[in-house]
């Protein structure tokens, strides 16, 4: 069961992108498992990364060829069915093998292309099959391609995830489009998550990069599903410049905000997209901490409730279990927490206050508010003016189904 | 379905400790709920206590209790069904009237009774219930009570723990006994526990609370079934001097060292058997680290590895998954770890290697190691001549199906 939001939206083409999905039978026949995105010359490209020691082969190489093309890609290439994670050197030469097989075909140095892989961990790549696959993806290259890509690389999600916008600024209109895939292993410092996101705009790559960094801060490092960093995360923003605007360079400028809002919002809907489709989730749940000190200790406490797994079965079971509410917000590590000050809502149901169940409170609210399958926990701790929000999901018995299950 | 060892063990009687379990109907008519140990007049007791913000109403009075009674407690009252948490100043107050009823039946001061409750948090402590049962409690205290006492104090937990021994130092003879309950909401800094041990050793208060501290560490400190630290865990080590020796004083005597060799023992007993019966436990599991720079980075890999829902899942499927370790230890925190080094096994067979599988393993190999109940992961870090060890339990569909069920 997932917590849908229904199907794709429309994903605009973005000038200077086109994308082809085909089948390599990576681990499935048939399954449409590889992805090719072509970039125009003009393109830049900013990336965040998993910040897991053990970060896969493909995160290295496409770390290493984005400086050596000073992020100016031509082509990404993402396989799912294998992480290439675990793989050690072997794995290494193999997403090279991968990356120079699409820069030999496309007439470009090989450090122009980005590998990226999503799957199992610790199985060699086959990097033959997707070797044979690279002519049918670029005959198969369409600047309407996003949707597929969107599919193509999905590993346990049960939906694609998409998101585009026009937006308007200074006289020009643009695009940006996003894909993303998740949907276990997922935690802030980049989740099991691969997203791509293209704009029009023509931005300068230092621009780009902070303008993802502070994206990606806000919308993918702060969702949860189970508290587990992947190997293999990665964000790619990618400006291919085709709007014809003069590059902005400026983080004070019209387009820039422009972009900055239009790119929060993109990375947002996506990021909440991933938790709706968390492994086994059946309630999205946002987790909202305001009154801080300081915005850390919200986000210490949001992230206490939200990898509680007492507090995550009771969501599950819809249980208004205010008290281990309380007891992740103790553990959550707050120097000199006064626990009687702090209130707690279910859905604007204040549940508790003063250390115990508000006087106001009743069982029958409590068990109203946890009925839906979005659910706000609202925390106000009282001793300052930060605030942070969080979401994640339940733990159910499909989170353990799926998960016992995974290699079988 | 538990990871059992068995039948509780013979508990012997530990002169000056004399032990009641009658029944005062707080959740479940019938059911024995309410344990009162009474100590000796010559009995110090030492005690630690969760370090979680909202702890328990019977945490702080029992804190205040011992103090004011300058480490010498009479009489110990524990109940289950009711954990008196997050009930605000009437909960202390809940508290405080339960001990003055056993004060004023035994005509002792109000602060040598400790309280303390597990249970079901935030509902208010059926004060009555307890008062009316005290009469029954006194009428049955008896030496040998320490096995209904194990049992008198469960919750969710499917068996009682005990553990008991015979000790021989200086030419005396001594005895160890302790009782334990669970079973979630276990992780370090105290668990969901209740621990209560009781030795006729004479010792002084201030060594007696140097080696439970010590104890503590090495043991309850080290387990954890889902990472949540309860508001009421305690754990208290009484000595009551019934032996009759000169009372210790110095940590460097021979009488302090068989002590604590003993108490090592019995709370590591103690401890493992929490999580042999964690909730929903179908794995035991050893995770051992060695070769760190410092002890507390073994720590953290090793609890990173502990709390991993994608470790605890493929556990329960008893899937030799390195890659989820891999990328456990990978998110550990650890500066400069070069993962190249790192080898993990499982029950002595090397699975992984250099960053990758390791090149003698087989899957047939892995399964193998994972078959049995009891399973040892070992990490060698490779940086330094630090260990440490922690125990955990898998993730099953029964530990989501106690924890959503809990209050129904």
């Amino acid at each position: 069961m997932a917590v849908g939001e229904g199907t794709l939206g429309r994903l605009h083409p973005v000038a200077g992108v086109r994308l082809a999905t085909v089948s390599a039978g990576i681990k499935k026949p048939g399954r449409k498992d590889l992805v090719l995105m072509e970039l125009a010359e003009s393109a830049v490209a900013a990336s965040v990364f998993t910040r897991n020691a053990f970060c896969a082969a493909p995160v290295t190489v496409a770390r290493e060829h984005l400086r050596a093309a000073e992020g100016r890609p031509r082509y990404l290439l993402i396989n799912t069915g294998n992480a290439n994670a675990g793989t050690g050197q072997p794995g290494i030469e193999a997403a090279r093998t991968c990356a120079s097989a699409v820069a030999a075909a496309a007439k470009v140095a090989p450090c122009q292309v980005l590998p990226f892989s999503t799957g199992v961990i610790g199985e060699p790549l086959p990097v033959a099959l997707i070797e044979a696959a690279i002519p049918a993806a670029f005959a198969a290259l369409t600047s309407d391609g996003w949707a597929d890509a969107a599919t193509g690389i999905m590993t346990t999600d049960t939906r694609p995830k998409g998101c585009s916008l026009h937006f308007h600024a200074e006289g020009r209109d643009y695009v940006i489009t996003g894909i993303a895939k998740g949907a276990g292993m997922i935690r802030p410092n980049m989740a099991t998550m691969l997203a791509y996101i293209a704009t029009d705009m023509a931005v300068s790559p230092q621009l780009l990069q902070q303008l993802l960094a502070g994206a990606v801060e806000t919308t993918f490092n702060r969702i949860t599903v189970d508290g587990d960093t992947s190997t293999n995360d990665a964000c790619v923003l990618v400006a291919t410049g085709a709007a014809g605007n003069p590059v902005v360079d400026d983080a004070g400028s019209a387009l820039s905000e422009a972009l900055r809002s239009a790119l929060e919002e993109v990375c947002l809907a996506l990021a909440q997209g991933l938790v709706r489709d968390g492994e086994g989730a059946s309630k999205f749940v946002s987790v909202q901490v305001n009154g801080g000190g300081v915005e850390q200790e919200c986000l210490d406490v949001a992230f206490t409730i939200a990898h509680s797994p007492l507090v995550k079965t009771a969501l599950f079971a819809s249980d208004p279990n205010w008290g281990r509410l309380l007891a992740a917000i103790g553990r959550a590590g707050l120097e000199r927490l006064e626990v009687d000050k702090v209130d707690v809502y279910l859905n604007d149901v204040l549940i508790a206050s003063g250390g115990c169940r508000a006087t106001s409170y009743t069982e029958a609210q409590g068990v109203a508010a946890m009925a839906p399958s979005d659910i706000v926990i609202r925390v106000e701790l009282n001793r300052g003016d930060h605030s942070a929000t969080v979401w994640t999901t339940d733990f159910s018995y499909d989170y353990v189904r799926i998960n016992a299950e995974y290699r079988t």
